[in-house]
């Protein structure tokens, strides 16, 4: 027994849940947004006030965020006064346009919740929507659409993922050969305007169930893009529009290989010769040792959905079963990954 | 706009939870026990089978242990297996002296519940036992203690972080002069073992609720040590038995400023003179910059009880206020850390 040792590590790994609703809090009650429209650093007092909240309360949680490096503080004749690092401003403030906040508000409220089965879920190997949430999870998106506004909730989380990670997966590979993409559950729409950003040629069909569609013309995709429409259906029954390449974004995770499998032919089927798939994914190191996000991830596919991470020799196995050829993988430092793989002419 | 940055800090502080989730998981499955009991790496297929679980989950949550260093992987003929890190042996299975298991299960099962609803404690400035677990809060430890199976949760967890503490704090001042100890609110009794063990000389009571008293008696302090007993009562309401020094170890920072002045004002009352207070609690910097881990602290005694994780000077000022004098403090370096204050002859 090593008595001198001290489980330093263990400690913040137990501590881990405190910093995240730490983090969640903070952007819910709206204190970086405060900070920011402040353009002043402000007292303990007057962030309470203004973001409606007892002052003992707004008093630990700003210091818990003085310990977090996500706000700094500033003495003003004996009284502290706090104001948002470049980070909390850039990343943790609603109007940003590389906001966290929706996917912020969807860990704290309903990620949050579902892992704490994961003792569960491990040990039935499936997921917990019906403890958690009260929904069976037969239909996967229909437990996730459960009402208009949990479908709005995990919309925005998409779109907010791809506000920092976006641009670097539709430039991972050179796409300006394909000029008629098909985004296949292009949900909001985020990575659609990535790719007409990225490569002024190309035309994108945002392709999801109606419900979607409509929720993303009211509240996503309202400016008039002309090179961006819309096609209503559901992917597994409905056919799917001719294009050069379909883009599947955190869509094949989800799912089981048959069901993968299933999607993937029909996507080669529908496929111009010459085209091509892009998947789009949180790849797994080939022997399984990290990165510690993705092991985490697939832990939350478990908890959530009927999927998992894979490794890109995984996705090239279900590509490869589906009839693509030339498939490789592109990692991009960030969080998601991009798969490629081809239709011979 | 900072187009270059990625919050990679933030996104750490976001999947906090799924860190501690998953090391709360493993151990509630037993998987460190297992593991231990083995004494040869065991593989996937081998762990889920002794811990009960699916073999895709369990796969899923070790792949993330060996992501938090809790386990080392080996390779044997194209198979995977897996053995604790010495860290996870020593502090993440049931049976070791300096386990951790109990304040994990709390943590998992009671605190992870209670921060679902930070935003909410922090906008009213009180605890959410109401929200959280359906008790009203109105006695604290009423609702603490609201079974018979909470309570014993609740005093393991007290248990449980003095095998890594408690030894440092009992020896952060020499206490060898204090012949009669009493520790009030001294629950499992795991600090009395501490003193007992660092103090040859001494004897301690255990000041505690009746039911807490009969409960340690029958689950903690079972062997007979002849220089440890009880007292039962309650501190607020009921005479303390007189001592050289009384331990209040993590009892203060349950409580308000008035309510702490009243208690040590009675502590010093049945103090002998010459006599002296020893509180023993996680101290924050003067100027309120950390430690982290104690800001988190302070704000899940806002989340949980009616108090506060104040600062040295707090604690001496709140000492003073109640007679004491002579008052000093020592840092562990680990959790906890000690203040003393004595009674004049």
């Amino acid at each position: 027994m090593a008595e001198h040792m001290y489980p330093r590590k263990i400690l913040e790994y137990m501590e881990g849940f405190l910093i995240s609703k730490v983090v969640f809090s903070s952007c819910e009650l709206g204190v970086f947004d405060v900070l920011l429209g402040a353009e002043r650093p402000l007292s303990a007092e007057e962030i309470s006030q203004a973001v409606g909240a007892s002052l003992d309360g707004t008093q630990r949680l700003l210091a818990a965020c003085t310990g977090l490096q996500l706000l700094n503080t500033h003495q003003d004749n004996g009284q502290v006064l706090y104001s948002n690092t470049e980070q909390a401003s850039v990343y943790l403030t609603r109007s940003s346009p590389v906001s966290l906040y929706q996917s912020i508000q969807y860990s704290s409220r309903t990620i949050y919740l579902c892992w704490h089965y994961l003792t569960d879920a491990v040990r039935e190997g499936r997921n917990q929507y019906e403890k958690a949430f009260g929904v069976s999870s037969k239909d996967l998106f229909q437990a996730l659409y459960r009402s208009d506004e949990e479908m709005v909730k995990f919309m925005q989380l998409m779109n907010s993922i791809w506000n920092i990670c976006g641009k670097d997966v539709v430039t991972a590979f050179d796409l300006s050969p394909f000029k008629v993409i098909c985004d296949l559950g292009g949900c909001s729409g985020a990575l659609a305007k990535q790719c007409t950003s990225a490569y002024p040629e190309c035309t994108v069909t945002i392709f999801d169930l109606p419900k979607v569609v409509s929720t993303s013309r009211e509240h996503f995709v309202m400016e008039a893009d002309q090179r961006i429409s819309f096609h209503e259906g559901d992917f597994f029954k409905d056919p799917l529009p001719e294009a050069d390449l379909y883009i599947l974004a955190r869509i094949i995770h989800d799912w089981t290989d048959e069901r993968s499998i299933e999607l993937l032919s029909k996507v080669y089927k529908a496929c111009k010769p010459g085209g091509a798939v892009l998947l789009v994914e949180a790849l797994l190191y080939e022997d399984g040792s990290g990165p510690l996000t993705v092991q985490l991830y697939s832990l939350n596919m478990l908890v959530q959905t009927e999927g998992r991470e894979r490794t890109a020799a995984q996705y090239a196995a279900l590509l490869a079963a589906a009839g693509f050829t030339n498939i490789q993988h592109r990692l991009t430092g960030k969080i998601y990954d991009a798969v490629l793989g081809l239709k011979e002419t």
